[in-house]
Formats: C-alpha cells, sequence, structure tokens
C-alpha cells in the first residue's frame, strides 16, 4: 500500500507493506483524514520540540528515531473495515465505516496513532485500529464529516472543561479549524453572544457561518471592548486558540477581571506573563488537550444530527501526493482551513 | 493622635490630627492590627511597584504622590467604636468592637485603606471606617483573634474559589500566614489529606497546629509525590502562597496531570512557564485576592466558633514605635509568623 512518512521534516510517499490485524485489531481502508494543526507544528518544529523535550529532561531517544526513521501522521479520519483480527467482532463487519479516537491498544495500553513509527496514522491507504476504539459512522454522513469528529471533540472538550454558566459572553480567539468548531458547540450550547477574532478576512467569514454573532479584526478593534458595550457586566469566557507566541501574556493584560481562559492553542517554548495582574482581576486559566471517549461519540452525533454546519469548513482535498504541497497551503490563513486527504485520489491543491 | 506613615521606604511615628467622622461613618479606636504579607511587599518593593505599573501603562501619579508623602498602612484590625458622625447609628453602639472590609466608602465607592495619604489605615491610635461595611465582634473573642478575621477571609476566599471536590488531596505551597490559614480552612472543610510545604522548620510545625495532616521540606522531598504514594489517583489541588520567583514555572512542571493550582502568592514582576506542558497536563490555574462580604463573615464567624487554632499563628506585638523593627523581623520564617501592632503599647520584637 502507499503512505506519505514524514522523515527529516519532509514528506515521502512510499509503497509499504499493507499491515495485519493482531488480536482485537481491524484492518480498515482510510476514506479520508484531515490536516490537524498539531501536524503542521510537528512537521515545521520537530527537531525544535525534541530539544526542548531533552531540555526538560524528558526521554527523547523515541522522538529523535522517529524524526530520522519517519512516522505517518494523521489522528482526524473516517475510514471503512476490510479486515478482522481474531478475536470477537461484536457489532461491527465488513463494509462498516468508523471513526477512533486516536490510539491503538499495545498490550491494553494505548499508543498514540502516527507517534513513532510502529503506530502509522491515516496518512495512508490503509490501517490498523483497535476494536474497541471503534465508532461506527451512519451511512447518510459524508466521509468529509465523518473525519472532522475528532477536531470538533477537541472544542466539545474544550467547551466543556469552561463549565459554562447562564449569561456567559464567549470570546473565540483565533478562528483556525479549532476556534471554528469552538463557535460551532458554543452556538449548539444556546450561547448567546460569540465573539471571534481573527486577523484573517477568510477566517472570520467562516466564523459567521459556525456560530460566531459578530467577528473582531484584532489589528483594529478589541474583543474585550466589544463584549463591554455589547454584555456589561457578564462573565466572559475566552477560548485562546491561536497559539501565538505573547497570547497569555496579552490576555493577562486586556480580559476583563474574572474572565475564565480556556488555552487550546500549543504556543512553542515558554511564555511569560505578570501574575500580580492575573491575581488583580482573579483570571482563571483552564489549559485543555483532548478529550473524553463520551466527548468523542457526541462530535460524531452533532454531525450525525446535522448540528454542525462542516460544509464551510472544508477548503480542499488532496491524495498522498498533494500532502506536502497542502501544508505549504494551509500557511495562508486566506487560502484554506481544512484540508482533507483522500488517499484514493491524486487531487492536489 | 499618633499614627506608623510609611513614607519613601521607611516609617515614622508622627503626630496627626485624630480624624473626624463624615457621614456614614464612624471613628473607632484600633485594638489590634496585623502585619500582613502585602504590607512587606510594599514596604520592600513599592518604588519597584510604582515602575512596573508605568511600565504596563497604568496611571501611576497617585501612587507616587502615596509613596511621598506617607501612607498610613493597616487593613487586618479589629477596633471600639468611639464616635459617629452623621446619620443613623444603626445597631452599633460607642464601645462595640468592630472589623471591616478594608474599604472606606467616598461618595459611595470603595477606597482600599492604606492607599492613598487621604485613607489612612489601622498603623494609628484612631482611624475613620464607614459604618455599612462594619461587622461586630463577640465579647469573648480576644483581639488577637479579631484581627486575624481579614487574612483568614483571604483563606476562605482561596479554598471557595477552588471548588473542592470530595476525594480531593490538597497541597500548601508556602506556610505564612495566608498558607497557614489556607490548611486551617481545608480542615474545617473536611479536606482528610492537606500536605503542607515550606523551607522553615517552624512554619511546617505551625501548619501541623492549623490542620496540615504532614508537612515536606521542599528542599527534600516533593508534596507530589508524597501525595502520589498517599492517595494515589485522587485529584490534586494546589495552593501556591509563597509568591516566589519560578514557583509556577516548578508547579507546571511538577504538578501531575489535572491538577487544580490557587494562586494567592503574588510573584514580583514577570513569571515564565511552558505551556506546552500545562496544555498536556490539562492543568487549572485560579488566580484569587481578596473576598466576598460573605467570606469575611464567615472568617469572624469561625474565630468566635473556636474552629480556628488561631493562638500559634500570633508569634509576637509590637507598638507603633516597634513596626520598622517588626518588618525586619519578619523578614526571618523561623522567628514569627504574624506579629501584631497594638497602638497602646511600647512593646518591640
Amino acid at each position: 500500500m502507499r503512505s506519505a512518512v514524514m522523515r527529516n521534516s519532509r514528506f515521502f510517499v512510499e509503497e509499504v507493506p499493507t499491515p495485519q490485524p493482531g488480536p482485537g485489531q481491524v484492518l480498515v481502508k482510510v476514506r479520508a483524514c484531515g490536516i490537524c494543526g498539531s501536524d503542521l507544528h510537528m512537521f515545521n518544529h520537530f527537531p525544535q520540540m525534541i530539544d526542548k523535550a531533552a531540555e526538560l529532561g524528558a526521554p527523547v531517544d523515541e522522538m529523535r528515531r522517529s524524526l530520522h526513521e519517519g512516522v505517518v501522521l494523521g489522528h482526524e479520519f473516517v475510514a471503512e473495515i476490510v479486515g478482522f483480527g481474531e478475536g470477537p467482532e461484536g457489532a461491527l463487519k465488513i463494509g462498516d465505516r468508523v471513526c477512533s479516537m486516536p490510539f491503538v491498544l499495545k498490550d491494553g495500553v494505548p499508543a498514540l496513532l502516527g507517534s513513532t513509527p510502529e503506530t502509522p496514522g491515516a496518512y495512508s491507504e490503509y490501517m490498523v485500529l483497535s476494536a474497541p476504539l471503534l465508532v461506527k459512522v451512519d451511512e447518510a454522513l459524508p466521509d468529509e464529516a465523518a473525519a472532522l469528529t475528532e477536531p470538533l471533540g477537541i472544542a466539545i472538550h474544550a467547551v466543556s472543561k469552561a463549565e459554562l454558566k447562564e449569561g456567559d459572553v464567549a470570546v473565540v480567539m483565533g478562528c483556525g479549524p479549532i476556534g471554528l468548531a469552538v463557535a460551532a458547540v458554543l452556538k449548539v450550547r444556546g450561547v448567546d453572544v460569540i465573539l471571534a477574532s481573527d486577523l484573517s478576512p477568510r477566517r472570520r467569514d467562516l466564523a459567521l457561518t459556525q456560530g460566531a454573532t459578530e467577528v473582531i479584526d484584532g489589528r483594529t478593534a478589541s474583543p474585550f471592548a466589544r463584549a463591554a458595550e455589547l454584555a456589561p457586566g457578564r462573565r466572559l469566557v475566552v477560548f485562546e486558540n491561536t497559539g501565538a507566541a505573547g497570547m497569555l501574556h496579552r490576555l493577562v493584560l486586556e480580559a476583563p477581571a474574572g474572565s475564565k481562559i480556556i488555552v487550546t492553542g500549543i504556543a512553542p517554548g515558554e511564555e511569560n506573563f505578570i501574575p500580580m495582574v492575573a491575581i488583580s482581576k482573579e483570571l482563571t486559566f483552564q489549559f485543555v488537550i483532548y478529550y473524553t471517549a463520551e466527548e468523542f461519540t457526541e462530535a460524531l452525533h452533532l454531525l450525525q444530527d446535522g448540528a454542525i454546519n462542516w460544509q464551510p469548513l472544508i477548503t480542499g482535498t488532496v491524495g498522498l501526493d498533494g500532502v506536502e504541497g497542502a501544508f505549504t497551503a494551509l500557511g495562508d490563513p486566506e487560502a484554506h482551513a481544512k484540508i482533507l486527504i483522500n488517499p484514493w485520489s491524486d487531487a492536489h491543491v
């Protein structure tokens, strides 16, 4: 089968043996896989991430090996079951489409897909998944929508961790795929003021399709000033999805007293801020990652129920040979939001 | 009357006119006032605090004027009513002892006591308070205990903001007066594992008198390792009361996944940390300051109900002439925890 292997910060489309499903595993044919911001981050910064981890005293031998031997990324996928390993098949059968949390169980322990040469992800024609982690996809849901289950799960988790209260006003900083999904979930949760801020006009337009009640160009206006005008006295829950250097410091200075700040964006390296200001405003910072199994399943159900206007989010599809070009294209927020990989296509963007 | 005036980072005991209570105000005779860590901070770092505020674009003219003209600190007090201004006396009468949140109302707007030359605090024989903010102290409660109402209110607020759940394990970083009060409140709230960490043996001994179930010398052991041994799998709620430079960075690295960190300690200047680590652990930071009126009143009630073992906390009393010496003495955690000022005494430490 063909896989797009990331090795030493380049992509190589290679012919590799199709994996065999072991006990409790299934072989699936990948139908669509989204390119995640964390994939971009790993592509652009993997050597620096390894250096940083080493500096912190973390074991990095496995990471170095993955950098040089190569890994197959891809954890936002929908796939079709084509074979079963040993063990009970349960309710699933050949031809079913499934999503999965991005882990395979190795002796019962979850290993992250796409993190080592031994746990290839979905930038590939086929892959192996663990049967207990599979969630069946309804026939009516297009592959393109099902592939959004994973990032939507991140957004559901972020909003859940925010523990919204009646009357909260939401500010969404950064309208990449996670920020857009956060806006969509906030709308589903009934939040009546959702201010979305992004430097890109296209991203702001997309935010309006996802549930933002108003969009703001961070260069010329402040979402905090606008919130104070629109909804004076109401608590702000700020979702920081940019991961931009200096953003946490800026939020400490600019967010009003009592704000809760949910951080999904991963700033590289160290960040600084002034604790005295955070204390005088009684700010809360909640850092979040991933989701629970329930939240992952809820994401698929929201898509299946038609609660998410997912069509505008998908701005392009590429085949495996188009992956490196897609990574370059995603550098321009005016050009793209979410690009899907269809390993059976020969499309480029 | 005599007041201890802080001017240009020195104390001067001066004869000043006794203030006259205006409408809605009362004149009180100060019976005891605690020296707060924030008073020490202001004494040691006021010029740098002003520079920092200016750097952030805050208005600092009033702060500069306060530095040079002098302010009377003191916001942890119990006092006796000796006169009323115009307006209804309500239930209070001459001779009643009262505590108050550290504000006076100026045209209905609260102004912080001890922040400007016009709002003198309790390092003085007499002061003026606002009648609506007074809380009457039971006759049976000694002055020394009543003067602890304010810092205990801070601790009640910090614990309340932590939103403790059944089974949470508490780690108290830093056993100064606030850390000690936090330990006491955690005990009142029924937390069964309270690990208190401090570099000073005396402070650790004090923590055991306040509710810590075990104390740790941060130089030789980790409260996080100990919590993992004693109560594996339970969520940690960490109270950071040291305000030490680098402590937030250290907590991001050392606290286990899912920890909630309540920050009462005010680190001077900027602090840095690694967001990627905070995100991968889903840490929460809740910065806190002050208390609500209900929490302030609850603090006094806990003291009156005998729920707080307050006697060990008070390690010395000084008169106004002893204030500067007390500030020096409080630099040594082995020597003192809370020193009270009795403006009618001539004691020194």
